[in-house]
């Protein structure tokens, strides 16, 4: 590798439910302010890289057209909920071989005009012809995680608690409302252990990101980017499903950056469900292994914290716009890095983690993972 | 660029309308059949690029388990009618820039379980707003090029018959009749000037690419590889829809390659209507712009010809299984050249060209268009 990668500059729309909006229009707002924030003009991208599960095809097409620019290559990275991650990790990547010098990533989706309930995987599936959306194969790992370890129903809502009081501060977030512990309890229960306040809602947005070689300024710099796919779940295993992924992924991201987990000042996981933000902080080694569940309700991921993790609201709080919410998660690391992310600042913030975590109808046991080390 | 990127296999399932196959059966069909093909094991892989429109999600994943690898990195592309040849081409440049030594190019889809009649476009597009469903695209196209340069109906008529002649030897083609002038010109109209067997089926399928560092045997050397986006269309010029976007991914081709139109002994392109083989050519550089009509009937593409285009029957026998396209344009170039292309090879044949075109969704006026041009 000849060159460094940086992210330039960071953009998003709102997060919500906007059937009403074009998809296209979403994507401009990410877009423009993104290209603002980086000080990059249209005509000095050399790619344009877009992570989304559901399309529609040609966004990215549109999006360049938009810009005023032409012929320049435009493709769409699927690759289930670490889609946006993935085009970044594309992105970084071509930077950093020096394929190219600087390359727009939008993660985007408008889930509201394709569905009116949780996606349940193609029945083709082992786990969609078992029923097993994605609440159930999430209840699962917490219903094994709490057979091997031991979690109390307050410990997963701690999770909650905690990302929904820290959205209260995100104006973009599709929800922001601090529910307390005996609310996250008592919401309609999805799939046992896994209350409604502990799944993240679906929904539409847009986030982008520029990607370059860095020139100083407010730039922040990808130390590494590791992309894991189709990592096998042993069922016979005491780890939960995802945790192998996310916990490969991490060992790579943290040898090439020259880093431990301890290093780690702020982080962004895929804490779709609360198990998911558990599971991830341990295959992240913020915790040893069995131990994770301990860490919301000591406060140790708080944005007071020693590790604040999902400052933003993380996806409990923001959405899941699916292939929007890498871009999403890295806006906030970025932002973080910066110092600029106001009531939701982590103090003294300077390296920084993005982890994004896609499954779903990919399998039970054949996952994807991208996780991202930042630093200023 | 430090290294020179081959293709070392390929491989392709039957083409047609198979609702009730699974979509990883076909891939695996294509997939085992490119690694026999390249003596390439799957754990000399190091990432998987799946070229897709419509997905479903994961099917790249689900290969990786099923060729029993874990870990390596597996993102689906999509970018619209090129989406399998711009996976090619994400796998070409990750060689070349030394990022990856050898990549699994899959491009699939199946369509006969999405849809039962034509695609059309977003509503919210203008052309979807409008009505202009992809036929109805090709045939303004038609109109104009009739308009500005002059086109008689046999003249359209004979690059069906050319085509669907040829692919009479593709016994993995989805059609296998060869019409005469007259049938074409008899055939239901569909959008004038283009009757039915002037528009190409849409259909299942899917192809393999395996592409690595050349090691010599039968490796086929990737010359050049360009992704052109979002070409403009100027509709006051006298060129038709996609000619510029053509054109332009063909100049850089050409020069990246240092070959010219005339080196090219058989080319594969995108005739998914009759007159998208005539734009093509011209584009391409075969014939001079305004002259591309002439080449079917006068012989000079035919598989006897001075330079055949679409030795394999191209889309119009094949059919159109979006993201198959590209890879299976590519396999007929790659087996060509190897001269092991049985009753449909173009004797000598040394350089070839690839050509697909992606539009649709992406509007009138953006379009994708990606060039490969390979030797032996």
């Amino acid at each position: 590798m000849s060159a460094v990668a940086a992210v330039r500059g960071v953009g998003s729309s709102a997060y919500g439910w906007f059937p009403r909006q074009r998809i296209e229009a979403m994507a401009a707002e990410a877009v423009l302010e993104a290209l603002r924030d980086a000080q990059v003009a249209p005509d000095e991208l050399d790619a344009i890289m877009v992570g989304s599960v559901f399309g529609p095809p040609g966004v990215g097409a549109r999006v360049q057209r938009g810009l005023g620019l032409r012929g320049i290559p435009t493709l769409t990275i699927e690759n289930a909920c670490a889609s946006g991650t993935s085009a970044f990790h594309e992105a970084v990547e071509a930077v950093r071989f020096g394929r190219y010098r600087c390359v727009l990533v939008l993660g985007v989706e408008q889930m509201s005009t394709l569905f009116d309930g949780p996606i349940v995987p193609e029945g083709t599936d082992p786990e969609g012809a078992a029923g097993l959306a994605l609440p159930a194969l999430y209840a699962l790992a917490a219903q094994r995680y709490a057979h091997e370890f031991g979690v109390s129903a307050e410990q997963l809502a701690a999770v909650a608690v905690k990302n929904k009081t820290h959205g209260v501060d995100n104006p973009r977030a599709q929800l922001r409302r601090a529910p307390t512990v005996s609310e996250v309890l008592a919401s309609r229960m999805i799939a046992e252990p896994l209350t409604l306040l502990q799944c993240c809602p679906t929904g539409d947005g847009a986030a982008a990101v520029v990607v370059g070689r860095p020139r100083g300024g407010r730039d922040v710099v990808v130390e590494s980017s590791v992309l894991v796919s189709g990592e096998l779940w042993d069922h016979r295993s005491v780890e939960v499903w995802g945790y192998a992924a996310i916990a490969r992924a991490a060992e790579r991201a943290y040898a090439d950056a020259g880093r431990s987990p301890r290093d780690m000042d702020v982080l962004e996981v895929h804490d779709a469900f609360t198990i998911g933000e558990i599971t991830a902080v341990e295959a992240l080694g913020l915790a040893r292994h069995g131990e994770g569940a301990a860490l919301a309700p000591a406060g140790h991921t708080a944005r007071g914290g020693p590790q604040p993790v999902n400052p933003s609201g993380g996806l409990l709080s923001r959405g899941h716009p699916l292939g929007a919410t890498g871009p999403a998660q890295l806006h906030e690391i970025v932002t973080q890095l910066r110092g600029e992310a106001g009531p939701r600042q982590a103090p003294g913030a300077r390296v920084g983690l993005v982890e994004t975590m896609g499954g779903g109808a990919a399998g039970v046991d054949a996952n994807s993972c991208v996780v991202a080390i930042l630093a200023r």
